[in-house]
């Protein structure tokens, strides 16, 4: 199988990092896996949701979005519907989990950590974009924090799937429109998961392709952490 | 690990659906895991949505919900509330995901079939009991409708997690909210995975771990399996 | 005139109150009349609202809704539409208002009694059966509260009709969508009103028509009160 | 007893109707009971809702709101909290059964007439006002269309209540928020009733108490639909 | 030119404000420029928005509606519709601008005035109207307040527009519908400007153009405050 | 008066226009007044709305937002307030009414061009960075659809203000907190205006004041639209 852009099976796309690509913002940075490109901000703000008052812990939480014209169809802005899709809220949901997993809360303080995910541009993987991007800006609000000892590990995220039977890593907007599975894994610097969602989209898949795919987003996930750790100086 | 219900790790709650039990719905049940306790119904309406007009395929789609007193402490209603949650809005994507992999779509003709979920009390796995029962209500629904032939296969789901290091099946609220790890599996009946979502709760989980969630799923979902085939006689 | 059901014009439909239905609620039933079937329940919080703060008074406030397919044609989610339909809001301050006038408020202390009734099946006189299943649910929630001194007098609820020219009780959804009017009636056991609610639908009604009504609607209440009573074993 | 503005029990407010108030609309008119006033005004829309596309009947639809410091202390602007109160909804769904009550709608041909009533200064009574004051305007607007023979009678509506004992005509504010009982009757020409709506507010009410108060409605309606057909010149 | 109702291109419409319209408002007036009439209120609440708190200064805001039938065409209500047009956040933005800019907010002290102003019917200048009118209104309250040494000018607004090539002062409706360039002057009693706000409709306009309408402007306003001086008797 | 920037007061900032900055719009830029960063896209529907239909004609609508940390303090998300602000809805009225200006809308046919400006960084002058942007993208659109025939003349915008009593050209975001007026101006090639807004911020402002802003305003706009020029090779 060769893939539209001449990349192998097991290859991702080109990753670039500019850091601190926002200036009012504590951390932040903007994200591309080829076309797909994501500003990603962390903002510290010193209180914390009312289920944590006084625990002396702090929280992480994430908001996602696209430009209107992030897509090859202008989509209709979310604020002017008036309220969030069910995909919004799925990924914001999933950027903000990840993060707290790799970060000791207790560590923090009372204080919330806002990592904002915005797509300017989309070719498929924004949500793995934004966790891998969003890491970077919340290690940099950590460190001007002077908080980095809660960071307690390097996490980023990939996507894998199926198409035409054949596994591939870090899939783009065609390849994620023809795929028959579709997966997207969240991993630290350990190789262990904090987030694994898998789902069937033309098939089901066997435990087999499941393997198969897993060890692909592994291998991915190690390379997105170095990319990480080269920009941060690490 | 003794389980606070005394069941073995392994093993499922007591399982019951009540067939029909809704009688204006084209298909329905009454599932309860324990004392996890949903509604579901199948709704065979007319006509699709937008992108699927003149293709002669049909569409299936998912709503759930909890009553307010369905929990422990009293919730705010959604219809209150003016919107869903984004726990909500996932569930139901999920619901109808899922239940979309077991469907050819295209043997329906153009109809969409709508399922609800109404949890009316809730004990831990609610939206693995509503994938599970909303299958045998649309199961039902396909039959009256002599659509039988759209199925592909039986489709259950269950929750398994990790609690104490332990891994278990079916976990209850209180297991639930102790749990290192949760993960959902979506499962036919050939063993092929519908979905499959872990997520670290306390703490990231390895390769391993995640291989002995997976075992522990597929086994109970062949005994939802066998169950749904009992109650809908095949 | 015969009854689609073959009841007599005076004849209740028949009523079942499964009592403690919710295992989380402080009070709560499933109540049918006929086809009709709400579950209810009373949930208490330890809070009262803005104008009542520093009174030492007590609230009862009530919510209502229908499941989507407790209905012949399936209906739009209230939380899907994002706002409550009048005929909601109505009869949610309905049921309110009726359970408020059979309790000493004063008697309660600051606290707030949620009561929940929730339509899973419908088949005409839905507000009707929620008022008096929700009073058994408020009992019971007074009962465990040890409060009971707080109850001023019984309360149940029918609904009276004039369907081609005969005064008939407790109407069923097809006689109820033939109605020339309509009329709600709440009443306690010393047969006072607390409310009266009556409709012109297809034509105006007399004061002799009114009357009768009113008479048919009492006898109605007094055996729903005696059930109630047996259920509650007062 | 006596009455606060030196009224007899059984005396209306001072009533003043000025007729096409407003301009653009095709009926209108200002209603005053006493303090209270409200514009009331009819506009024709030349389709109607989808239930009666292609029946060749109309429809009468309304709606109600009050300016925000139409009251003693200002009320937050519905439009601006984003949805309208139980009351607003309860008032309005009120007044557009007791207009089509008044009318015959297949006389009308397919239009839809929208009410509305805006309470421009409040004093007790505004729901009565409102509907005394829309016959007048949709009467109205039906002369304009050459419809007149779609009115089958005149309509108005008063409240009564009881305060400390005593069954009063058209309660002001400051009766109003005293009464143990309140009540609206809407009623046309020959006595008969559209609507009769009673709530207990401090206490229940016996059946002599609702007589006497549906006798009080009675006079008060016949006086209100004489001073409507002096107006109109009828 | 000649105008429609005959004015000169520099004529005012006929003004008339009638003084303590609403019993209930701490300030209150009915302004009508021509058949344009507008409710302006002042409500005074004893506290201001959170940025104030504590500063020991006041704060003036503003809220403005139509009713849906003060225009030709009935207009779906923004109550109905769950949120406010861009037109009215403008408007409304406009005249609490407009009316801070003529007083002391620092000798108000911690009170937030409202001013709503409800255009009971339209037809043209509702905007120019509303602040001349609002400005009486807010005159008043601070009367009763005994904080007249806040005001630091008396303001009015009119708008002012081309059509045909004509430069024309106040328009209205059938005016404003054909102009080419729109005006709205909001000024104070020195003939300085609060706001200015000109808007190309059909075609650019040059400096020179701008010149001759501020000119026009000027002196329509100054008419306009004699009128207020007039009425509030100074 | 020396500015916090070294610029002198008729000086505008550092001008930069990015030409297609986004791949899948028919036009985009991302345009830069100095540290104010906004993307500006232009994306081209085959419809309209529903009041041009069948008239040939074509439309130009925008729409405007903020990243939530494009300013120094996060902002909440419109989306996620479910509504848009006031000032929101005014800017993006503001855009589109300017960009219709500038092209002839009935040599487009029957098209709607949607034009989106998300502002990722804000340092002042938001609104008149995006209405001279949007300018871009529209213009590169329409060489896109070959309708160049329809842009009437290049138009621009730039914001005038008087801090400590100096006119200024082009504020930051430190000089516009600290202005006592502020003015926003749209003007074409040829020197004539399509929108003047002028608000008094602290003070009125005099008739000599305004004419020194609109100078200034002139000035900058010839600059502004020669680098348009340049970057668009005309």
């Amino acid at each position: 199988m060769i893939r539209s852009d001449g990349r192998a099976p097991d290859q991702l796309r080109e990753v670039k990092i500019t850091l601190d690509y926002i200036k009012h913002a504590e951390g932040s940075c903007l994200i591309e896996f080829g076309d797909t490109k994501v500003i990603c901000t962390a903002s510290v703000e010193e209180k914390v949701p009312p289920f944590l008052r006084g625990t002396g812990q702090g929280w992480i939480t994430a908001e996602y979005a696209m430009l209107p014209r992030a897509t090859a169809q202008r989509m209709v802005r979310e604020a002017a519907r008036g309220k969030l899709t069910g995909r919004t809220q799925e990924i914001q949901r999933l950027i903000g989990r990840s993060l707290r997993s790799a970060v000791d809360l207790t560590a923090l303080g009372e204080v919330t950590i806002w990592i904002d995910c915005d797509v300017i541009q989309a070719d498929g993987g924004t949500r793995t974009a934004s966790i891998t991007g969003a890491f970077v800006a919340l290690y940099r609000a950590l460190e001007k924090m002077e908080k980095l000892e809660a960071v307690r590990s390097f996490l980023a995220a990939v996507s894998v799937g199926i198409v035409d039977g054949t596994v591939l890593l870090d899939l783009n907007y065609e390849e994620d429109s023809m795929a028959e599975v579709d997966m997207n894994v969240v991993m630290n610097e350990k190789g262990e998961f904090a987030e694994v969602q898998g789902s069937a989209e033309g098939r089901p898949f066997t435990r087999d392709e499941l393997d198969r795919m897993l060890n692909l987003a592994s291998k991915g996930i190690m390379e997105l952490i170095s990319k990480q750790k080269e920009v941060l100086k690490r």
